[in-house]
């Protein structure tokens, strides 16, 4: 166990330039904070690089390892390192898993140019909690990796693949597949009136304020809404894509 | 029109306590920020009470007043009073509006100690999609007039009644007007099994660790749960709610 008092340390450097996408990107790995979803990423082999304890960490001895480096740094710097507000006193170096789905059956959920770390991380936890069986990240969402992408997935990137693809070539794999392909679109057909498809689907979800890409919606089987029956001009991202999820999932085969 | 440059103008420190819940309540009063929902509270009448501009902010001469008061303020001052990163030149102070329901047929939401502002007003945001015809909210809820909970609800505030309650006396009352109640319980009855009253109906839904309080569950005509069909233990409350109005609305009648 390596003990780390200075700012000039090597190992924090690149710990402190995780908080930076380009360098997440750049290395493959990311930080994770608190016990919780430490926990989560250990039940998966491979994910954990090292475990940094905040000096004053107490249940570091009964404290699950696996293979991971340990180090224990002053407080000072671990709230440097943290990004909550009320640090719980352990961070994870985490590798970035290139995560692959061969397209077969199954449950799919695509995610384009979501913005808001909170929605992205809120959609993949209900993605999980849906049992979906994987989850395609389109160009232009925010990054996985970030902390507040992390703290309201609440663990579930280490529950379902989450794989960064192209989504127009995912859309025709998973029609040539056989899967029946929705978008979610203000203009689509009101929910309740979609003939359903409940084994075998793939559902688009897209920006706060744009929706999904209109190229995307027109590679499309069918397009629907979830109906406003109030005043609201629409609805949050992630609640909608509960809403489409659940329904698609849990109505009557057509 | 009063120009203000003074951070000692009586109305300016009146306006920045304003930013304190305690404030709020003994006054009656709150902030709103930004053209949009100004524009929502501006179509109810005696909400707003004074309008606020940056003495940058540019639509001011196209601005609908009604009969509100109009202060223009230094930009420093102005950023004083903002609680938005990039604020845009326009605040008002409204008047909390003592609502009443005289509990009827119809659908309402019962919302039990939800803490977190943008789960609040992503909630009622949804309930006003939803068409709910009310919103009652208990004791140990996040204020209604926070910040964070007027941003994310996007003006649905001003869409539908929302009134804080005892909500053990309002399930009461609902039961005795014929409603069914429903409860939001991870012990609850998976929400597919249960006979839906889509007409006629309560929903209460609660804390985001605790869920819903023991005594207001043990009143109720069923308790529902969404299933989970992943490895999330649970869900975000903003998209639970979402997807139990929407099931409870659109569902055939029992």
């Amino acid at each position: 166990m390596k003990r780390i008092e200075s700012p000039q340390n090597q190992h924090f450097k690149h710990w402190k330039k995780l908080h930076n996408r380009k360098w997440r990107e750049k290395t493959g790995e990311y930080l994770l904070e608190g016990p919780h979803l430490i926990q989560e990423a250990m039940k998966k082999p491979d994910i954990v690089i090292s475990l940094i304890y905040d000096e004053g960490f107490r249940q570091r001895e009964n404290w699950m390892k696996n293979n991971a480096d340990e180090f224990i740094v002053d407080t000072k710097l671990f709230k440097e390192l943290a990004q909550t507000e009320t640090p719980q006193g352990i961070l994870a170096v985490c590798r970035v898993m290139d995560e692959q789905l061969i397209v077969k059956q199954g449950r799919f959920l695509l995610i384009d140019s979501v913005q808001d770390p909170g929605n992205l991380g809120t959609i993949i936890r209900t993605a999980d909690a849906c049992g979906m069986d994987g989850v395609y990240l389109g160009a232009g969402c925010v990054d996985l990796y970030n902390q507040k992408v992390l703290r309201s997935a609440q663990g579930s990137h280490f529950h379902l693949p989450i794989i960064k693809s192209d989504l127009t070539e995912v859309v025709n794999d998973l029609k040539q597949a056989g899967a029946t392909v929705y978008g979610s679109s203000l203009q689509g057909t009101t929910l309740q009136n979609v003939a359903h498809s409940c084994e075998n689907f793939a559902l688009i979800i897209g920006n706060e304020g744009n929706g999904v890409d209109e190229e995307l919606l027109s590679l499309t089987d069918v397009n629907v809404k979830i109906p406003i029956y109030g005043l609201a001009e629409s609805m949050n991202v992630a609640v909608a894509s509960g809403i489409l999820m659940y329904s698609l999932r849990t109505a009557p085969l057509a």
